[in-house]
């Protein structure tokens, strides 16, 4: 039995961390701090639990706010629409969810769900429907497993709510989302209903304790002076794909989503080089002088060069210094199921995944992966 | 105690007189008919009740079809979808609904809460919540006193549903008209639930009975050989707009709805005189050689003008022959709350509402009108 708390300074980690899994998406991880800061000193930590704890007949639902980070940023949410999702489909269902569980990885959406269990007084999931952050609610590991997103509850910060029973989560993601663009572009939902047994089946294990780690990694870099982003690439064995200067930034808020590109030309070793960041939400795709070096389903993680602070797609402004992470994905998303719901093609850009590999081994094909960590040569 | 019953030969005069108060809108009297038709042979004949009869603690639940008439002309409804709306609704109130009530007069939504007090084996009340039909669900009767249009389901022909609890009547038509159209245009829902005591007070009484006495009207004067036109105008006190024949339908569906415009061109002693019909699913302003002559919330109804059946603005066409009648529409639409969710402004008409003159007398102002029904004479 693990009694792991999740207390304030936890969370200012999981935050971070949760920015840093989000691949550019899920949501500013400011806001999301302030609303779970103030959850937590209202009711106390939460408990995080491991899935193995849950029992196989617990009811567990996921809660998230869906819509346009953008929006997010300008409409605060009232505070308490998670919850009043979170019982709305509770009194649906006419039992008492025994646990909460995040959908997703992201600045926003990993912390929501603490305001939820904190206020409800129940223990937090470590772990996700993702292991990353995508943009829209049908694309988790739920999904694959034939769990059904509805019964779902919506609700809006002017007392609006709305409970979804659907024959697909396409059809869910449809709905849901043309209600978060009526609503004025944010909602909290409640939704993913399912069994202790089908949490533990689905489920991506461990990543709230892996994105509270994040947070730490980063932390104890900066406070040791160290590279933080050498830090972060080693404990994701990510590969760097590009380190150097946003260029270019183009951004629209279109359908409930922000979709657009970044452009981020090479400084150093990276110099004369150029990388094109394509998102919808998060992070898609990663070209570097044309070639597609990463795409979803793996994670395109951009980091200040010098802080290691995770930048977001709507962060993302001319000048800045980054460095853009490549990191594996959970390995279910490089099924063919998988690949059919998250993959490059259903984001329209036609190229499979490539590996992703550290540039001085594209240079020399061949060469042994196994445990290359030298991302940062200098 | 009124024991009257509707059977298929009430049902056949239903679907018409609906079609009429209807006023352009209310969808296809034939698809209505259709659905209505299978559920009284399968169930059997269905109790008109009057608001009077109704204890004031009943639970009334109203049914309709949402969408555009032109998307449900072609995409059939299955069938028991307005069935399954009215039982989810039920089962949130945790309260089997007394009794079925229209929203509105209409080809199909006349007939649609024909289907599910069948197939529930409820009565359906002689009542309504427009006195005619309407394009946005806020627009009735209900709205102006007060009463909620949610708890609403909503349920599509493939299986999704969904049920709104809203702040306000607005928020429940944007957020069921966006749901309308993700489900391809067309859904059934529930709602306005509300006590016998409110649907007494604020429904408007006699209008199911009153469709079924057009209808039966109508077909009296085909068979008796008489000018149907001329009946249905001295029975509703309708004016003549104009005689003619359409010489021009414009109709795009947009956002749901079916909006366009029409010309007729006056024929015999209308000759020389054209009226232009603009209309949102229903026609809510005629302009007779560019002079407002009928308006929202007044009932603007084209007839054939040889069989007097009602014309609905998704069957307006070139070359029809058709006479336009303004009718009165409830007392409670011609208040200052009443403009206000239904007058011409609100659908960005920049006119009052013109008063219903037969033509001759605007050409000698101040005759007698009262009693006046010369309405053609020929």
């Amino acid at each position: 039995m693990s009694d792991r708390l999740i207390d304030e300074a936890a969370l200012d980690l999981l935050a971070v961390g949760g920015a840093v899994l989000g691949s550019g998406g899920g949501g500013d991880p400011y806001i999301g701090k302030l609303m779970a800061r103030a959850a937590l000193r209202r009711h106390g930590p939460v408990r995080l639990m491991a899935l193995a704890e849950l029992p196989d007949d617990a009811l567990v639902v996921a809660s998230c706010m869906m819509g346009a980070p953008t929006v997010m940023n300008e409409k605060l949410p009232r505070g308490d629409e998670a919850t009043v999702a979170f019982r709305r489909l509770g009194a649906h269902l006419g039992h008492r969810p025994d646990a909460v569980l995040c959908i997703e990885a992201g600045g926003i959406n990993s912390t929501i769900p603490l305001v939820v269990a904190a206020s409800e007084g129940l223990p937090l999931l470590d772990a996700d429907g993702m292991g990353r952050a995508f943009p829209e609610l049908q694309m988790v590991t739920f999904t694959l497993d034939g769990i059904a997103a509805t019964p779902m509850a919506l609700a809006d910060d002017k007392g609006n709510s709305v409970l979804f029973e659907t024959i697909s989560n396409r059809w869910t993601e449809r709905l849901a989302r043309s209600a978060t663009v009526d609503m004025g572009g944010a909602a909290l939902v409640a939704f993913y209903p399912m069994s202790g047994a089908a949490a533990k089946r689905a489920a991506i294990p461990g990543t709230v304790s892996l994105a509270i780690a994040i947070g730490r990694r980063l932390a104890d870099a900066r406070a040791a002076r160290a590279d933080p982003v050498a830090a972060l690439a080693a404990l994701l064995s990510g590969v760097v794909l590009l380190d150097g200067r946003v260029v270019d930034a183009q951004r629209r808020t279109v359908g409930g989503f922000v979709r657009g590109e970044a452009e981020v030309a090479g400084v150093g070793e990276w110099d004369g080089q150029r990388l094109r960041l394509a998102f919808q939400n998060e992070f898609l795709l990663a070209e570097r002088d044309g070639v597609a070096v990463a795409t979803t389903p793996d994670l395109i993680i951009v980091l200040d060069s010098e802080t290691g602070a995770p930048i977001t797609t709507e962060a993302m402004r001319y000048g800045l210094r980054v460095t853009a992470l490549g990191v594996r994905c959970d390995p279910r998303w490089h099924t063919a199921a998988g690949l059919a719901i998250v993959g490059p093609r259903y984001f329209g850009y036609d190229t499979d995944p490539p590996e992703l590999l550290p540039r001085f081994v594209e240079q020399a094909v061949g060469h042994d992966l196994v445990g290359d960590q030298h991302l940062r040569p200098e």
